[in-house]
């Protein structure tokens, strides 16, 4: 086995603190990362207090994971060591159901394995990225460019590719409005691929004082939700709208803001259901969708996207230590847009 | 002005009777059709009753009317006297917003004028079909094949687009799984759409009576509702489920019959809202979707397509004054599947 430190959830209701444990020897397809950053993710939160479901603990946090690979398994093909490489939100999954064999391996029939608090096919609990090192099988491992910032590219692994994903999926581009809901870790990145793919990028948030940041990112426009006679200025506008927030709220405000044809794409996973009128959508021909995740190839298209064009996360740099300061800020909505924890400090 | 006999809710609280009125004179765009055929839409009884919002009395209902040109104004060029002509559930929209110019006059950001239950930009309040004759401008009469059974074609007008327009935009066809919840006025001719598009098509049905009927139109599968293993063996099998069914209902065991990027679209307007979960949609990148009615371009394709494939609505024709039996046998789901009135009974 081999050894490995984290800073842990010993339980919901406790702080994380540092804790010891032992990682599986690497097999024949795994590799071995010295995780260099890992990005702190909204869920990391949600899990470490049971806010969505009960999970295993002790539980070590991260699902942004950047590093480099120290060793390698006897049939690894993919990477040597010494190369730069990243773990997103899943570290396994059956890979032969209609999902797996499809690029959805994040939406696997028998069981997507994540990156912590799941259990793994030997029937150990996975433990994420708030850690010294991970041991992955080389098909969940991505290439990561050397020509970008490492620790801003960590949260790429899952929120950027939960916001690349669905604008993929739903063409969007030239031509398009592009409305996204919040402004924190998905709507900076949001915003990033929204004005890559072409698309004229509204932010609209609860609060005023976040213009000068959007516009800085270079959104085009801004709104204001509380405000109606900003949000009745947009009504009927907008081809699509992602949004971003993980607190409760009535969606339909939104569905007002689309076009005919137009459509509500949600992220955010807020935990209460929505009430949505049958005649909210039929009257212009309206959609509600989801997204989760992304699966492994787009994953990858992804990141190689983001070395081209040059995108990385805005973040605000940590030592691991300040963990549990981060998550209250967080929770605050107190962050630029993404919190990454430099593992040399644990 | 042109005097016209038609049937009639003098009050939403009367059974429809007899009943004499001026429709307007024949513009330099209009038509005067006289009316052949007109279809019993379930929206009829909704309208009528006031079940969705407070109508203007008398109403005259019906909005899928077939017959011919008897007189045409001077400027028409669409049309000649004898043509045989149709009408929808729409008689005007202001013709320059954004969805009018797209070909979404039903959605006009100004004003659809509806067949009946609405007010014309004369200001008077339009009738529908269950009448002798309507005059309606050029632009929003069809034209309608005499290949085809002229009171078989009358529900085209409205069951047919609802259910053609979204197949249609949604690109269902061959090797898509299509489901459809319902076998109605609306139901049925989704089947038959689903089948010349090349979907595999399977009818969800509460009632397992309806096998046979489903079986008979060419559904290659039939799924009862009520039955848990049934829907246990088609649990995340479907590409698109169009739902027709107007009575509320829970339409989430309909989110989990659908695949990975499956959707899920409405058309049956029941009136109490959905309560969805994010989840539900996340995982699995899933859409719910609605749908109402379609265009003018839109809907003269529908016809042409159906004059081509030899597509029909299937039919029970009844007399004029058998209309107020034929709403309630329709409220208890007991026509097979649209009632058409015989306009010569009038």
């Amino acid at each position: 086995m081999i050894q490995a430190k984290a800073y842990a959830a010993l339980s919901p209701d406790t702080n994380l603190e540092p804790w010891n444990f032992e990682r599986r020897e690497i097999g024949p397809h795994d590799v071995q990362i010295q995780i260099l950053y890992c990005g702190v993710c909204h869920t990391d939160i949600h899990f470490t207090r049971n806010e969505w479901f009960p999970g295993v603990f002790p539980m070590v946090p991260g699902h942004e994971i950047v590093g480099r690979i120290i060793a390698t398994g006897n049939h690894v093909r993919k990477f040597k060591i010494g190369d730069a490489a990243g773990v997103g939100t899943m570290v396994d999954s059956c890979r032969h159901c209609g999902d797996c064999t499809t690029g959805h391996e994040n939406f696997c029939q028998e069981q997507t394995v994540y990156t912590y608090g799941g259990t793994g096919k030997d029937g150990q609990p996975t433990y994420g990225g708030f850690s010294d090192t991970i041991i992955v099988h080389e098909d969940f491992t991505f290439h990561i460019s050397e020509k970008l910032n490492l620790a801003a590219t960590a949260p790429l692994l899952c929120a950027g590719i939960t916001m690349y994903s669905p604008l993929r999926k739903w063409k969007v581009g030239a031509g398009h409005k592009l409305g996204i809901v919040g402004l924190g870790g998905l709507g900076h990145m949001g915003v990033k691929f929204g004005l890559a793919f072409g698309a004229d990028v509204t932010v609209i948030s609860t609060s005023a004082g976040k213009e000068a940041a959007a516009r800085k990112l270079g959104a085009h426009h801004f709104v204001v939700s509380k405000d109606e006679e900003q949000m009745k200025s947009v009504f009927h506008s907008f081809d699509f709208i992602i949004d971003t927030v993980s607190a409760d709220h009535d969606i339909n405000p939104y569905i007002g803001l689309l076009k005919t044809n137009g459509a509500y794409i949600n992220v955010g996973l807020a935990a209460k259901p929505w009430e949505i009128s049958s005649f909210s959508l039929a009257i212009g021909n309206k959609t509600v969708t989801g997204s989760g995740s992304g699966g492994l190839k787009e994953t990858q298209e992804m990141l190689d996207f983001c070395a081209d064009q040059n995108i990385v996360s805005d973040i605000e740099m940590i030592d691991m230590k300040d963990i549990n300061n981060a998550f209250d800020r967080m929770e605050k909505g107190d962050v630029r847009y993404r919190f990454v924890i430099d593992m040399a400090t644990l």
